[in-house]
Order: structure tokens, then sequence, then C-alpha cells
């Protein structure tokens, strides 16, 4: 890459810090409609900081709710397109007595940045930009042709992005998808996230008797909801933690040797991912480590249990309904309606009928996991060993990032998820932060990135 | 027994029902402050009525709550003592807006006389009183010893009524209890009940993790603590309804076979039971009828449950901690003590080492069979026979009535449960009734009832 883009992002370091924190002073909280002028203010700010780095055409597109920043710089012909996502909402602040400096006032302790959104993603999002604009400096354009998508409603749920990308597949048409709002595996660990779980979602209701009933003079002649439910709950899992759901496994994409292989080289420590939980004892399905567990194996919770009795004292009830809210996390091939359909097919099976039985099937989304031999990944492991001075870990999530299904089936690319916050940044919590080092490390990778995805 | 007192109940048959109607206009509601006067108005009304039908030997005895109303009347030496206990206090009467009638102005329809207590209690406490006037109108004396003690604070717990037998064991030594508070077993079919189950009742706290965790982020690699309440609680029993707790079952006493004959020939609808529950299908332990199953087999009831999320939508969460309340029915000969120890013992032994668990014991008690043989049980049939022109039936309730046990265990002596309410008679509900010809025959029977137990 051109010594003048590198020599730039040294030179103008401070400047960048100075303007991030500009953008972590608007409390763009989307979740909070007393926030609403704030968030509109945010996207004005956004589009106005991509005009300034040099692409000019940049607007607010509006939606039923905050609006979407988009951006498009497209004079690269021959090149790829590439579409970069992130959000300029932030999480709520509460509770506020828990912060060390007010989460609007960017305050900077021992080389980290704290703010609300410093990590999640505004400090992300700058990053991206600063490493735009020290390309348009230096040589008047970009390496690649850039799309830019920011919205303003990830921290809701980002109700209006589905319906604004499907609206408009032809505008975002791109090669692939670039995406910082993963954190790094651990301090010193540049990471590519190549691999999300997916989920599906239910409320089980059981209905024993008309009106609850009185354990006396009933006992023993009915069946108990609550305890239908949780011997139905309990039997969907075997004691090696296996999920009984026949079928249940039979898409799953077995880990490689080459996985298991690098995930037990991450410097991962079992007992203090213990301790920190507070959990006596950790447990997951046999024969997999913690980091298998939580990437690339699908799991059974009951999320949420309620029935009879839960207050103070003892009442002698037999409850006439007890509701559940239980999920599984998906891993690559599971399909998500297939295992929905399994799900539901066992469960009215096993499911006695001595009770009636509703099954509400609520939000998910598919697994996903990106072809790491794809160029753009080698790409990313290039310029991420450029800018930090180390060869990147390829690693998972256990959670869902919707948008990069969104992406994957209703663009069909596949996306590059190279994130530089820390695991430990607070991201949803008081005190989050942001590692300067990263951050400018960050805009060194992404500098390169662009430059890289150019010979893909 | 002497023709007069058959004549003059027959003969006050209309002034009787008049004064139990001024007895039940009395509102008093023993759990709610409002109605503390009309309480000890209505304790003195009860000892004033005493004094007037001929035991002089009356008096208000007050406790830390509402007054016991104690009399007694001993000369008839040589004889036995009766020890006759009631109640005058009443349920509250909310729903108000669903009494056809008010609750505290006694109005017959039907040849049944509708107000709050007329069955629960104060129709049956009345009906005693009614057969002792008849006595001591025509003979001058009763045939046997008689104390009588009228609780306020049954429909609140009998708080201070432990107390009170504990301080006064001399007063009321006697050698037998009678009490009418019991339903018949169905309309034309007299019935005395010899057998009540007893109870141990727990909470089960169970915790995971130091907090609600994030089921993407952390799923697979720690144990679910909702998930093990339900996996627990679930293995409580077998397929069969048997509860699982190793020596559970020992100390049960096994029905005789005249029991299980007599269950057999009552006239219960098992289809009519189940529709009025408005349950799928019944469902208990196998190789029992419902009645053998609610009246002398042991039960494990999930009594409440809470974990996690169980608001509107869906939380992909792993709770923190999870709340159970258990309770299990007892029969003769289980121990509470013993059972509460053996499931203890039992869910500590099951608890996988993943969660902390804290176990706390509450309230509960005996169970309790009367001796079928004792010549008390005999008189009482007897009586009933003469007073309803029926052979009565002995049965037995699934609930608990924790006087029962407390006269067993401090003053030692069998009781005798005599009841003429219905299974319809809506105690704890809107238009609580009483029939008036079981009134009648109640009051003949227990008239014949004091002359039978001179015998024994």
């Amino acid at each position: 890459m051109d010594s003048r883009v590198i020599n730039f992002i040294e030179q103008n370091k401070d400047r960048f810090v100075e303007e991030l924190k500009a953008f972590l002073r608007i409390p763009s909280i989307s979740t909070d409609p007393k926030y609403k002028k704030d968030v509109r203010d945010c996207a004005q700010y956004v589009a106005a900081e991509l005009k300034r780095i040099g692409i000019e055409d940049a607007r607010l597109c509006e939606t039923a709710g905050h609006p979407i920043v988009y951006a498009q710089w497209l004079q690269a012909p021959g090149r790829p397109t590439v579409l970069f996502y992130g959000h300029y909402d932030v999480q709520p602040v509460d509770p506020l007595n828990l912060w060390l400096s007010p989460p609007f006032e960017p305050d900077i302790r021992s080389g980290e940045l704290y703010a609300r959104g410093s990590a999640d993603d505004k400090g992300q999002v700058f990053m991206h930009f600063k490493s735009l604009e020290a390309h348009f400096k230096n040589s008047g354009k970009l390496p690649v042709n850039v799309k830019i998508l920011i919205e303003g409603e990830e921290e809701c749920g980002s109700l209006n992005l589905d319906k604004f990308i499907s609206d408009n597949k032809e505008m975002l048409k791109a090669d692939l998808v670039v995406i910082s709002d993963t954190p790094m595996f651990a301090r010193g660990v540049p990471s590519i996230c190549y691999g999300l779980r997916g989920l599906v979602y239910f409320q089980i209701d059981l209905t024993g008797t008309s009106t609850d009933l009185h354990s006396g003079s009933f006992g023993g002649t009915v069946a108990n909801p609550a305890y239908v439910a949780a011997r139905l709950l309990g039997e969907m899992k075997d004691p090696e933690g296996r999920v009984t759901i026949p079928g249940f496994y039979d898409d799953v994409k077995p880990l490689t040797g080459r996985e298991r292989q690098e995930y037990a080289s991450l410097p991962f420590d079992v007992e203090k991912y213990r301790r920190e939980l507070g959990a006596p004892e950790l447990w997951g399905e046999k024969g997999f480590t913690p980091l298998e567990q939580i990437w690339a194996r699908p799991t059974f919770e009951v999320n949420g249990i309620v029935s009879g009795f839960t207050g103070e004292g003892a009442k002698t009830v037999i409850p006439a309904r007890a509701m559940a809210k239980v999920s599984m996390r998906l891993v690559p091939d599971q399909d998500p309606d297939k295992i929905a359909r399994l799900f539901e097919e066992h469960l009215r099976k096993v499911c006695p009928k001595t009770v009636e039985l509703t099954i509400t099937r609520m939000h998910g989304g598919k697994a996903w996991l990106a072809p790491i031999d794809h160029p753009a990944m080698a790409a990313a492991s290039r310029a991420y060993q450029k800018g930090f001075g180390k060869k990147p870990v390829f690693v998972r999530e256990g959670g869902s990032i919707p948008v990069v299904s969104t992406f994957a089936e209703l663009l069909k690319i596949p996306s590059v998820l190279i994130g530089i916050g820390l695991p430990d940044e607070n991201a949803h919590a008081p005190n989050e932060k942001l590692d300067l080092g990263n951050f400018q490390g960050g805009i060194l990778s992404t500098a390169h990135l662009y430059e890289e995805l150019a010979q893909i």
C-alpha cells in the first residue's frame, strides 16, 4: 500500500480520536423515543462526515423508524464493490450511577476511550471512515467501489432494515459485505469471525384443567401442567447433554480437524471462564471443548418458565396452566424450519393427552458460516496482519447477527466480520470503552483491507 | 331416644331456621380487619345462644386474634365427655356481584338456605346447638358431658388455636372430639370422614451463574437452572405416576380390601368428574381408582415454578436462577419429617453439581386416620342412620384439617367427622347454601349421636 496512506494514518492519529469523540457525544439511543432527535442528528452527522472524507453521494434514507445513512463511491471500474455495514445508534446507559465518567462525555483513561458507543459500534464505524479518508486524501480515490449502509436501529432489533435491503437490492448490489461489529477473541489476538449460530424460539402453553385446583381435594387424579412441562423439557436432553429430538443432529456440519486444532490453540482459560460466570461447574455436550460447544454445537435452552404459585409462602395449588419459552441455537447446516418441524412433531408426540398443548413459533434465523477459503477471507487476513503485525485467528460467535443472514439471503453475498472490540469492552454495560491502540491498528488494517480487496 | 326429643325437633323446625338466619346475619369475616367488631359480636352471640339453650358455663376466651367461645356442661358423671369443635367465622364474600341474594341476608330458595356461612360452618354448628337444646328442654340434661370450642379464626388459618389447646389441655380433656365441618359424599349419602391426607411443602431454589447470560454467547457451556429444575422435577415421578423418591412408599398403609370395595360402591361418576374439571383425560397412579388416589395415595405436585423470561415475546436468556414450590400429600402412616428427609436427601443426591441448590421446608402436617372400629365410629353410624334413615358411608378427604391433627397430637383423642354439607354447597364461593332437609336431618342425627355416645 502507498506509504503516504500509512503515514497519513500515523500523523492524524490524535485528530481521528478528537473527531471520534465528537461522534460519541451525540446520545443516539435508538430504543428511547426521548432521543429521537439526537438519533436523527447523529445520522446527519454521519452523512456530513462521509461527505467530508470524500464520499459526495451520502444521504439519509427515511424508514418507518430512525433514518438509515447510505453513501456510495463507484468510480473504480473493473474493481470489486464492497458494501460496508455498521450502525450509529447506541445502547441505553442505565444504570447511570455505575459509570465512572458520563457516557456521552468521552474520557480517555490508560489508553482507553470511555463512552457509550465507543466500541459498539461508533468507534468501529469511524475506523472505516478514517481509513477511507486516508485513501482519498492521498490518492484522490479508493482502491475499490464502496457502498456504505449505516443504520440507526441495530440496538432495537433492526426493525426496518430487512425491508430497506429488500426494497433496494439493486442499489446495494455488491461483491461482499464488510462488518466491524464483533470483538477480537482476546487482547492482542486479532480475529476474523467466520461463523454464527442460528436460532429457533418457541413459546409452549400447557393447560390441564379449567381452573387451578386444590392439591388436597384433587391431587392424584389429574395431570399437573407444571409437572408435565417440567418432565417434557427435562427429557429434551440426555444425561450427556445431547438434545433428544429425533433428527436434531442430522444436518450438523462436523468440525474439521483443522478447526478443532485451531480452537484448541486459542488462549482460552476454562477455569477463568467458569469463575467469571460464577458457575459451580461448567456443563455441556460431552466430547466438545467450551469453544466448540459455543461456536459449533447446537443447544436446547429453557429461556423461561412460569406456572402456579410463585409468591412468598406456600399455596397448595395444582396449576391449571404452565408456560415455557424454549429455544435452540442452531449451527450450519441445520435448517431452522426443519428443526422447528422436528421439535414440534417430537413435542406433540411425547406430550401426554392429559393436557392441551399449544406451540407458538417465534423469531429466529439461520446459522451462518463464511466460506473460509473465499479470497476475501484471505484478503482480510493479510490486511489484519499488516495492520496489527500479527496473523489473525479465525473464530466464530455463539450468537446471531441477523443482518449477516439478511445479506446472505437477500443479496447472496458473503460477509467478512472483522472487528476490533475486546471481550471486556462493556458493549451493553456501563463504562463501555475502546482500546485506542486497537482503534489505530483497526484504521490501518481496514486501509489495507480495502487495498487487498481490490485484488480478489 | 326419648320420643319427646324427636317431636321437639320436628315441632321447632321453623324456629330453628329463623334462629340460624339471625346467626348468619352477623358478617363474621375473620380475614378482614374491617369486620373485627362483627366477629366479636358473633362470638358474643354464640356464647349467649349456648346459655339460652341451657349451657350456663359459656364464655369468650381472648386470644391474640379473634376470641374463642368455650362452654361446658359436665353433669353426667360416669358418662363420656364429648368435645365439640366448630367455627363461627366465615369466608370473605368477593366477588359480591355473583351472589343472587346478599351474602348476609339469608334467603330460602327451593329448600336451600343461601347465606355466607350457611354450610361452612355456622349451619353445622347450629345444628349441634339445636340438638343439645332438644335434650335440655325435654329432660333437663344431656346424655353425655359436653365441652364446646367454637373458634373465630378457622378461615384465616386457626392462628391462635394450637396455643389455646396447648395452654388448656386440662380444661379440654375429653374422650373424643366431634366435628361437623366436612361435606357428605353426595346428596342423599350421609358420610362419616375417617381419613385425611397430610402434607410436606418445599421451596427449591437453584442458582447456575452470577447473572442471566446471553444464550448465544454462552449457551452450551453452562447448566441452565430452568432446565435443571425441569429435569429434577420431571424425574420425581415415573411414567406410571409413582413417586421415585427412594423409600417414599415404605410406610404407606395399604387400602384394605373392604375399603376398596366400599369406595367402589360409592356413586362416583368418573366421566362427570373429568368433565367438571375440564381435563382432557384424568391421570394418576396406575392401579388405583380416582377416589383411592385422592383418599389413600400420596402425591408429588409442582405447585409453582418460575425462571427466566416469562413476558410477551422472546428473550434469548439463560436464567441465573430458578425457583419451584413443590409439595407431597401424605397418607397414613407416612411421617412428614421422614418424608421431608427422604426428599431432601434424594434431591441433593440427584441435583447436579453445576447448580447451587437451596431447599426450604415450609408448613405441613401429618395424615390422619380414625380407628374405624372405635366404638364412637359405630355410634356415629347408628346416629346417622336414625337421623337420615340411611346407613352412612365411611369416606376420607384428600386435604388436611389441621385441627384434627392438633387434637390427636395434643389431647390424644380420636375425632369423629360427621358433616352434612353437600359437595356443591359453595363453601368458599358465591351463593353458599345449606340444604334445609339436611339441616333438619343433621339436628336429629346429632341428637341421636349424643345419646349413642353415652353408651361407648
